[in-house]
């Protein structure tokens, strides 16, 4: 990092600025790096069949030998998904809390990275002091436990990071520690990089025990059977779902496999208390009365193949949704998914099931807190320098007037981009280049190999179909032997639009014999001229424009 | 309609059922039906490519000689966009308010179909007799002006269709006829079918002319430019945010087909009022000082191709963003829009505009009854059977619970699907088979052609791309000319993956050779061989599933 100088640190993002997903922070002071979280990204409907997107390491790779460690905040895939395919590039010791670790654990094996792993564990009072820098922690409420805001102190002053947050006064879990916020805000904080997520939501987030007690409200009054789905991670969720099942005398049976392995994780590591007989297997549900049965599900994002959406369009093997059935979203649809969270809402109601879901019937809460719990934090840590992270633009810019509310100097915050680097001294702040960044995506076991030309083509392909023409030329004798034949997917039924595709071959006959007739063909200019008139004459035709593939052999 | 007796009338739909989207529906008794709307749907996100869905005429057409007209509600595209094909299909009279006639004029013409299609306009005093069936309207209050209820007077009884509709007691048009609606109620109404649409929010919906004055707070406080984005047929709204420009002196600058098309109905109609000369063209903006500019626009959904996008992303030939412009979105994006429209928002802050969206700031409402209204119409109407339209399952469940709340006897009630048919009798009702329904695929200029198959292909061509494999064989010699050669669209970005082709080439003329060597080709068994080890091959290599396509030439 050239453009920094020796008495400033380094503080910037690879992913986690103007977005929600693959967060991935450093802090660098001369050659010690200190890493934040690792995640993934989940891809937007444009980038066709990318199952995940990750930041680019590059400065990572190139600097390897400077970093100390990678500190993560807490267990979600936003902030550990990327881990794997960082750890593969290059090798580093990983810190994490109980829980993050756990479900890390996981992750690595299905890579085969855990042997050449380090793994640390840490909990809120460690401290690991390295040469120039040290990194401490607070405890944080959010949807899953364990979660940390991370402090690293460097030469120019300490760099607070808060992971991910909300001020639950009333957790199922540990309660935040609001005394050692505000004695590391005493002490002097140089920079705040704070959570931006719910920085467009007025007042304050609900709390998790209000969720318990609207569970328990319904439960009480439901006779039937109860199918509860959530996300996995939300392990306090999953507490208090099940309390109330064991409360009103409900035995509980699993289905999908991120549930089963949140629910064994979450047992075996002391977050989910419940006796062993609560749970049955999948089978003997059908065995019990209505009223003693609560299947915990996923698929509360209306994902086509979990466990809930099948249920939903009966194609699950084991459940069908029977009269007085009554399903449970507790959670609300990210915003991608909102139109398949409908759909397995309205199939749900076909089938015959009563539905709760949404806001309304507080049995959601986000992990996230909003505009006063983001004041809170920024009036806790006091922070010199403000930047505003983990959110998309316009939430970095609504958190940046919450930190002007709370007196923070305007020209003290810096929204930035991924890949700029913010240089800080004891008493300075100033934009110094950047590193490099960008989106990496992950399709199948491939990173990095598909990028524009190929999403083009498939955005192209989704549209329209394609037309391929296929024809083998003698170049001696300069004939045609064999086609143009035209061969068609995703464009128009063939069988119904015969006199279509036959006087197209039959105009690329012609003219493909008119150019041999005409001397040496260069089989570019003849590809070229097929692709124009054949593109020219299906739109004419059908105002399509599917992807045209001339195939030329040559014997 | 053979399960329809004599003295039955029967009521269906062909669209609008378990949807929002290409409403058409019908009443017939005996030898007489009567049409009301012919809607198209937007498809989602699963249906690649497709323009617009429309239901099945099937029916339509079979009995064509017995349709007396087609009643259209109001001016919206899910009322009106599926009447072009229809008559395509069918000619028939169409019936519309003047603003309905006027928006669907445009259409007809841009598919020719002026000339040939009968047009009245109706009034809401004017009643349509036929030989057995009669048509009359009352008004009521929408997102569009003229806006109607429709009543079909048969030998059963009085069937009532509310068309789309909320109680605006302060609206910016004329007031929905309350007078007449409960008249219609105390004359006996046998069947009411109601607008679903907001049956899960509770309360009332607020008044167009909120919006009004929350537009003229902010007109007030706002120093530089306004661009000001909503859907061109909210006439009122138009009207609104004209009437306040006009009065914080703003001269107003169009952009965007539909909205120039829009206002210039809009005015034409006497729909909008205002001086001429409070228009500019869009070039004379950047003469005029910032406060004295509106910039009213299309792309409130976010649609990538309209004007306000465009804006955002810097690409709009004639506008950019400045400081100190202040963009409204004046409108809540539907679920599928989610997406787009948060582009857009962010593209728009930053690029330096601040941004005015969301429920919270009073300046959109909907233009749908919320519960509350909803059971005013069934009060008001008073019908002995009751059929929820318009809406998604959940919605017509949902508006079930508020008829039996408003003393509808529950066995009275059906939820239908599109194509069911319900025969009346003065005093019964009973289900009685079904008419052809479905939805019909349009691409392009295409209607009905693309099916099930060619829309896997494209999903499957989306996500993991295609391999062609081409070859020529001497079928006589029994070898190999040419080939086999691979080409790939939206698979990898071959040039990097050179290695991995050049394997699976070398293995596939292995296979071939062997093949054919051991004697004469079937060509069906070559094929398959290919597809079997290449997909297995290229799984391995990169874990998708990209089409497969061999191609084999004989010469």
């Amino acid at each position: 990092m050239k453009s920094i100088k020796n008495n400033e640190t380094a503080v910037f993002a690879l992913g986690g600025l103007g977005e929600i997903g693959k967060n991935t922070y450093a802090v660098q002071f001369q050659d010690e790096i200190i890493l934040i979280d690792a995640g993934i990204k989940f891809p937007e409907d444009d980038l066709l069949g990318i199952d995940y997107v990750i930041p680019d390491y590059t400065y990572l790779k190139r600097n390897a030998d400077k970093i100390k460690g990678l500190f993560i905040t807490h267990g979600h895939e936003d902030h550990i998904g990327g881990i794997p395919y960082l750890l593969k590039q290059v090798n580093m010791p990983v810190y994490g809390g109980k829980l993050a670790l756990g479900l890390l654990r996981n992750k690595l094996e299905e890579h085969g990275l855990v042997r050449s792993t380090k793994l640390i564990e840490f909990g809120e009072e460690d401290v690991f002091k390295f040469r120039k820098t040290s990194v401490s922690f607070f405890r944080t409420t959010h949807s899953i436990p364990d979660a940390f805001g991370v402090v690293v102190k460097t030469p120019s002053g300490n760099i607070v990071h808060t992971g991910d947050f909300k001020f639950d006064f009333t957790p199922v879990g540990e309660p935040a520690n609001l005394a050692k916020m505000a004695k590391i805000g005493s002490e002097g904080v140089l920079c705040l990089l704070s959570d931006s997520t719910n920085a467009e939501v007025p007042n304050f987030t609900m709390s998790e025990r209000k969720v318990g007690d609207s569970l328990n409200d319904i439960f009480r009054k439901v006779d039937g059977r109860i199918i509860f789905a959530t996300f996995a991670s939300n392990i306090h969720r999953l507490q208090q779902v099940i309390e109330a099942a064991q409360i009103h005398g409900r035995k509980v049976a699993i289905f999908g496999r991120s549930m089963d392995n949140a629910i064994t994780i979450g047992r075996e590591l002391g977050y989910i208390d419940a006796p062993k007989d609560l749970f049955v297997d999948t089978q003997s549900i059908n065995r019990l009365p209505a009223n003693e049965v609560m299947i915990l599900c996923t698929g509360s994002q209306g994902e086509p193949m979990a466990a809930l959406s099948r249920i939903a369009n009966g194609t699950h093997r084991q459940v069908q949704i029977q009269p007085g059935d009554t399903v449970i979203f507790s959670s609300s649809p990210i915003p991608g998914n909102t139109l398949s969270v409908n759909k397995t809402i309205n199939a749900l109601f076909r089938a015959g099931a009563e539905v709760i879901h949404g806001a309304l019937n507080n049995i959601h809460t986000s992990g996230h807190g909003s505009q006063e719990e983001q004041k809170l934090m920024l009036r806790l840590i006091q922070p010199k320098f403000f930047m505003p992270i983990h959110g998309e633009y316009r939430m970095l810019k609504m958190h940046e007037e919450l930190a002007i509310a709370c007196d923070v100097e305007p020209e003290n915050i810096f929204i930035m981009s991924n890949g700029d680097v913010l240089a800080l001294t004891e008493d300075s702040a100033r934009l110094a280049g950047r590193v490099p960044s960008g989106d990496i995506y992950i399709d199948g076991s491939g990173i990095g190999d598909i990028g524009n030309v190929v999403l083009r083509d498939r955005k192209n392909l989704s549209e329209d179909g394609l037309v391929i023409v296929v024809s083998t030329i003698d170049k001696k004798r300069n004939r045609v032997v064999s086609g143009p034949d035209l061969i068609s997917r995703g464009f128009v039924y063939m069988r119904e639009s015969g006199a279509m595709i036959n006087e197209a071959q039959y105009m690329l006959t012609r003219q493909m014999h008119r150019k041999l007739a005409s001397g040496p063909a260069d089989i570019g200019v003849l590809k070229s001229d097929i692709i124009d008139s054949l593109s020219s004459y299906l739109y004419d035709k059908t105002k399509r424009r599917p992807m045209i593939l001339p195939v030329i052999l040559e014997v």
